[in-house]
């Protein structure tokens, strides 16, 4: 049986208070959403992680993936787990339904990916870049490109990739050198392409690779990269499968995590050129990839959430059942939740990870009113918001999941070194959310440069100032531990101006600031929105005490405070870091490292 | 060819400036440890590493350990490094000449025991277990029983081992239940005993084992342990080799890291009872393994400085290498060093490293003084010292491993994800510091109960006294980097001061208080005690800049300023954190998590 249950209780809590999913449901493209139909969402994808994709977790963990014959083999039972997937109809779930999509909101969406990321991080991978794919599809590709694969692709009958990464390049895109060669109403494609996640299976007919290339007359750097989609079948006149494209699969790497997904090398034009269609404009593409980069950055954001979900439930189980030990005023050994430094830790994960679900459900929510708010102004207001919040999902919530994942094979003692136990595992898998789909030093810069410093502060300033209104809300209550979150957040919210008033002013003083202050900033910036999100659930949770929910409402209040305390604590100290700049970072030569 | 040197520059400073090493030999005990015979021990120690250990870290990574016939199979190679170790006499470096010691300081077996954990962890661990054995047989054992075992496990002949735990007693070893019935001259023992180290392999003609279990008239609880020693071979009357002990490795445990150390399942007793000699007193055992655990909990946060320097160069070349992107100001792609957030990642493993080592050598020189000092006051001062900072040099070094060998990987990108790279390893091998010879929590515990409390907090009192002399020297420097030092520092111990003083004040008020705050103090006051060191270091390095090692001397304070900014800027929200005590921690019910 599978050790993963949804925590659908706390998940509803976070739609409906406070990513207010009442007024997402009053838009006109999400009149069915009604509650009825999400619970039945939220049950039925429970269901299917708990049964079938969590315990294909460790197997995956395991085995890992295999090339023969130019083809990758995925570990026992993916196959048929992807089966269930699709007949149960969830690559749908998000997409317009003009093309057979389900129309669910993205906050929606979020909601299920948590569930699936936690129940088989490797395994979600796929569906997670198929999604990706559809989006900068649905947004950039012609219409005979769009009525060719997206159909396909929404049902989850097809799956998609991202061809980025090459050997020389990495974090930097400009230094890609596969190659388009025009043909009649075609490219070809000749190179290598690494990193590729799902780059080739066994569980459908064929794969739509989404391709950075270069053409022949393509200027230097990434203002000469184009965006290809390249079929690992072509596909006859009629839409039936034709031939093997020239793409396969080189290599799988062997990784420190996330085994149960293949991280393909692949070849493209090996034997003649990989046909490719263009998509948008030549020399485009970077920007038409950054549409799959974003929505996958959320995406990769979700998986901090999910993994240390999954972690968090692994150590709670541990903590009630493993006795080591005694405690003052009680007879006899105790199960080892009793002893204090266990739940400051089993507290630690708890606390981080219901405010990382915060941010990423508001995150989501921000983006739904952006795409589809009643008029421009509030489209542009959201956007604005989840542009924000993007980079800041992405790197404070992977970051934070390694500390978390630490604390879950810390709380197993010595069990959790052992890979057996299942707990290292977490931790393992949770260590390429940092790196993948831009490391956190590069969300860091797109928070400071396209976030902070290119608005000269005022998206920040707005959000800053929703803060300040819940911490006087907050200071107004009669609960002795909203009091204390009202205080801790005061703090933290204090310091986060600070922090940002300093890079405004001396952004423009030394060209290294910037980089130099970037990844603190986003762990300020994720750290006090955690409080303030906490500190709202706390006021609705106190609001509601006397409903039958009490002993979770009481529960959100604690661990809203707990936040405050152990996390939100920690900005004074970031803002003093980001303070103290760019100088005794820089100074020294590189032969004094 | 190995990636790894000694970092011999900075071990001879930390040795000569900070360990003061001049003053210890002037101690008749090392009169002989010469700068001369120190150089060349380091300087051998160096080589061995570099050309024998490192190479065969991987290799251990790689193949692991494997139970063949009731016997522990090493991975390649291992043997003949062993071979080469004992050849070159290291493992006597600390021990009294009487028995074939080098009779060297701590302080300088702390240095060499360094770069061998450097090398190769899973390696160094087995002779790092035999000191720990030597040490407890020199202490508690017989003269019978000494003359017997120690010159062989002294020269390295013979290794040693520590078997503590079992399945149901891990940090709680109240619950061992392994049993001796007494015999004529001997025990015999029955029991299995998990999570031994080197607990068997084919290096040696014997292996000597120390070993917890209960006499039949033991009282229940801790109070009713004995120690014994258990050779793997029984000895004849004549010394030599006789019939192999009742006692043989019944697996190895698939780890998550340290793959080139077996960690062993042994069995004792199965076919008639295994030989054993009591140490000690009946029933006193586990404070005579306390000498043991107390050794080696110093030894593995040096493995925490150990780790993460091997992180560190290899972080450090890949940086110097890797071309990706461009920075202002330079023309073409530059190498990842130029990156402001690279940098900044280099130099919190750089500043974290030399903070730990400073104070690994500092903990060393006390533990020789308390040894060897001249007067009854001086050897209890230093006692005292040591026994303070013992538990921070385990629990915080161990801790700040976990950041500084995460870091390395993130400065690979996606290169460090690949098990090829070398750069995981260090990760995974690290991930057990925080672990074994008692987790974080339990060294925590240590700290506030044994250290903090019994004495009122008066030892502390005389640290925090030390470091406000240097904290008011830096700031009458007239160095700018000084003056920043000086008042990071101020801050910091300012910090520590109304932590202690708030942990005195509600220790009594709640029980769950002490073990609520532990851990948090353990960090706290190794963040501030590294930039006491560091700011020393810097004042030392200032006035010695004119030398011809100013390159090297003006990093140090470059360093040492980072460290204050990036590190030492903690402290303020470790003791916010502390000061707010138990409440939040301990409000849920179990339900509620």
């Amino acid at each position: 049986m599978s050790d993963y249950r949804a925590p659908l209780r706390d998940i509803r809590f976070n739609l409906e208070a406070l990513a207010e999913l009442p007024e997402i449901r009053k838009l006109p493209r999400f009149q069915e959403a009604t509650p009825d139909v999400v619970d039945a969402v939220l049950e039925e994808a429970g269901k299917l992680a708990a049964e079938v994709l969590a315990p294909l977790n460790p197997v995956g963990d395991r085995t890992g993936n295999r090339v023969v014959d130019r083809a990758v083999l995925p570990p026992e039972g993916f196959k048929s787990a992807y089966r269930a997937f699709v007949d149960g109809g969830w690559p749908a779930l998000p997409f317009a339904p003009e093309r057979g999509g389900q129309g669910l909101p993205e906050t929606v969406s979020t909601a299920v990916n948590e569930i699936w990321q936690s129940a088989n991080m490797a395994f979600a991978l796929c569906p997670m870049l198929t999604e990706g794919t559809v989006v900068a599809l649905e947004q950039h590709a012609s219409d005979a490109i769009k009525d060719r694969f997206l159909e396909k692709l929404i049902s989850g009958e097809w799956t998609g990739t991202m061809n980025l990464t090459e050997p020389q390049a990495g974090s930097d895109l400009a230094a890609v050198k596969t190659r388009a060669e025009p043909r009649a109403d075609h490219y070809l494609l000749f190179g290598q392409k690494i990193f590729i996640t799902w780059g080739d299976h066994n569980f459908t007919d064929n794969i739509i690779h989404m391709v950075l290339a270069r053409l022949p007359d393509a200027p230097p750097g990434v203002k000469g990269i184009s965006l290809f989609v390249v079929p690992k079948f072509l596909l006859n006149p009629d839409g039936t499968r034709g031939k093997h494209n020239d793409v396969y699969p080189v290599s799988v790497e062997h990784k420190l995590g996330i085994h149960g997904s293949p991280t393909c090398v692949m070849s493209y034009g090996d034997r003649g050129g990989a046909v490719g269609y263009l998509i948008g404009q030549p020399h485009n593409g970077l920007a038409l990839m950054f549409t799959m980069m974003n929505h996958a950055r959320l995406a990769v954001g979700i998986q901090g959430l999910s993994i240390s979900e999954r972690a968090y439930q692994k150590a709670r189980a541990y903590a009630r059942e493993r006795v080591q030990g005694q405690i003052a005023g009680r007879d006899g050994r105790v199960t080892i939740i009793h002893h204090a430094d266990v739940r400051r830790m089993l507290m630690l994960m708890k606390s981080g990870i219901e405010a990382m679900r915060a941010l990423c459900y508001v995150a989501s929510a921000a983006a739904d009113f952006a795409q589809h708010g009643p008029d421009q102004a509030t489209r542009a207001r959201h956007q604005e918001r989840f542009a924000l919040l993007t980079p800041v999902v992405k790197g404070w919530c992977t970051e934070l999941a390694q500390e978390l994942t630490y604390l879950g094979v810390q709380i197993h003692g010595g069990m959790g070194f052992i890979e057996e136990t299942g707990a290292a595992q977490h931790c393992r898998d949770a260590r390429i959310l940092t790196i993948y789909e831009g490391t956190t030093g590069i969300q860091a810069n797109d928070l400071i440069g396209r976030k902070l410093l290119r608005d000269n502060g005022r998206a920040m300033a707005e959000l800053i100032r929703e803060m300040r209104e819940v911490a006087a809300a907050a200071g107004m209550s009669a609960d002795a531990d909203i009091k204390v979150i009202s205080s801790q957040l005061g703090t933290g919210i204090a310091a986060l101006e600070q922090a940002v008033a300093w890079l405004l002013d001396h952004a423009d003083r030394n060209a290294a600031v910037p980089g130099s202050v970037a990844v603190n900033m986003v762990m300020l910036v994720g750290t006090v929105c955690g409080g303030w999100l906490l500190a709202r659930a706390a006021l609705i949770a106190r609001s509601r005490l006397d409903s039958a929910d009490a002993e979770f409402l009481s529960a959100k209040i604690t661990t809203a405070r707990f936040y405050a305390e152990h996390f939100l604590s920690r900005a004074s100290s970031l803002s003093r870091t980001i303070c103290a700049g760019a100088d005794s970072m820089m100074a020294l030569t590189e032969a004094q490292f």
